[in-house]
């Protein structure tokens, strides 16, 4: 699994982060799906190498703008090029009427069906390869954190084993796969030496504004990776939560006592800059995340794209 | 007057050209209008000199998205600068209605007045020393073309001549202003030999999407410049015609019949493209207007930045 950044910024655009929006690809395929659209997240697609066409599902964790304002023109944009495949779209339900109603005042014909789920309810839906379900935040408005888990694998026999223990390929493959013990040869084969247990299936959680990151403590255990904002550091955590959001640390101590191995922090405000002369740098963020974590930690920043491996080894790719 | 391009592409971006968004800045002031609002505008004026705060108004060609779903962002983004003053927008009536129910639905609040105008009523209203009014144009939904004029200075009296004739500063200034011809040791003053005429008043046109350039017609004898879309070259007329556009030729040809001393064409499709290889390239549209037209022609191209001279002459201008 593959995540690019699209916008890291939050509230409002700067010259070098846009707003919220994260994309998640299958590794080696052209299929993503999107997290939060805030404005001009087309424009910055239009910079990378995914396809608006393989867009399989966006999801949006809460109704505030740099989240969602730039949802029509990225599907208006889709329709332009010739989309005629369904897109879901899972969303607080407010999100559907204000579309429903941007359709209706901006004139908006789409050549393609869209799925809504609303996220109030969600339950699962599954996208490709993936099972998303939602975990309710703490905002100042409903805000929702998106669980990505890839489905189970079914159990795979181990034909390399099976070959070299002359076992033919046909009926007796298939009991072995289903479980059930054969015998070969007047020996009984037991299953269980040629099986391959499923891979465990890689979990992430992308997370809409915050202020309370214990709220994940249910889907944290058996996470890879989390990506959360970190909006302040600590020295504003009466702003951060005056205004529903996290600080660095906070997020990092959550992180910390979960064990979880893979943390990203995005959506920071726009004092923090990168190699910033008087205003504030997003270096503090970080020391101040490193300082109670020792897992894996990176800040987000536009464009960047990450893998994370079967093993659940999240790296930078140079790839865009 | 100057006048920048934030946006010159029509239906959507490209890495070279955001879609429409046309400033009109007063000369050596800050005080800015906004013509058209597309995605990402707000992004575009952060690569500018243009100061958010300083915006007076903003004008709606029509209600096509990529004309207004910028508006939200840019909104919320002037407001989080911290603005109080009122903002003017005019713009067709169901702009009000879609801004209104986007900021129920994503819980927007803005910490200033919005003084709505309809372009369906508008009659003339006035921006600092501009006034606008409109002309009604031919699309696929209503659409306009804002025109600016200058408000006429009064008229001013030679200081230096008056100094020069030695007539003393004071009520008879005042006299010979309004054009009352006064006494003055003993000979007649004539008023008329004293009055600068009042300067003309630039006007300029700035159209929304339109198949129909001669609907402008009675707008256009004292015009210095019409900036219109050119959306395709003559090969695409029919497809202009379909979709509610114009060609190059059919806008060039207007404005060469109208004498027009300048003309600046913008919006074009996505597929012409600055040196291109095997896209069309932007010079088959300049090729095909020059032919026709006589006048200053530009080709708009994002951020920019032109100045229109008191007698009414265009150049580019580099700052941005």
């Amino acid at each position: 699994m593959e995540i690019q950044f699209l916008g890291t910024s939050s509230g409002v655009p700067t010259n070098s982060r846009n707003v919220s929006a994260t994309a998640v690809v299958k590794s080696n395929s052209s299929e993503w799906c999107l997290v939060d659209c805030g404005e001009a997240t087309q424009h910055q697609v239009l910079k990378t190498s995914l396809s608006p066409q393989k867009l399989a599902a966006i999801f949006i964790t809460h109704i505030h703008g740099d989240h969602c304002y730039g949802l029509p023109g990225l599907l208006a944009s889709v329709g332009i090029g010739g989309r005629t495949e369904p897109l879901i779209i899972v969303a607080p339900e407010k999100i559907k009427e204000w579309f429903l109603a941007t359709q209706q005042f901006t004139d908006l014909h789409l050549p393609y069906d869209i799925v809504f789920y609303h996220s109030e309810d969600l339950g699962k839906v599954c996208v490709g390869e993936l099972t998303v379900s939602i975990t309710e935040l703490s905002h100042r408005v409903p805000s929702y954190a998106y669980v990505f888990t890839e489905i189970k694998k079914a159990n795979n026999i181990d034909q390399e084993k099976l070959n070299a223990a002359g076992i033919p390929r046909g009926p007796l493959w298939g009991k072995l796969q289903s479980g059930e013990d054969v015998i070969f040869n007047g020996r009984t084969v037991k299953a269980e030496n040629f099986i391959k247990p499923a891979s465990a299936g890689r979990k992430i959680i992308i997370c809409g504004d915050n202020d309370n990151p214990d709220l994940l403590k249910n889907d944290i255990a058996d996470c890879q990776l989390l990506i959360h904002e970190a909006t302040y550091s600590k020295e504003f955590a009466e702003k951060a939560k005056m205004y529903g959001h996290s600080y660095a640390e906070q997020v990092a101590k959550f992180a910390h006592k979960s064990q979880l191995p893979n943390l990203i922090l995005t959506h920071f405000s726009s004092r923090y800059q990168i190699g910033a002369g008087s205003a504030k740098s997003i270096d503090e963020l970080e020391h101040e995340a490193l300082n109670v974590y020792e897992g894996r930690l990176f800040l987000a920043s536009d464009l960047q794209r990450f893998c994370l491996s079967n093993a659940g080894e999240l790296k930078k790719i140079d790839k865009i």
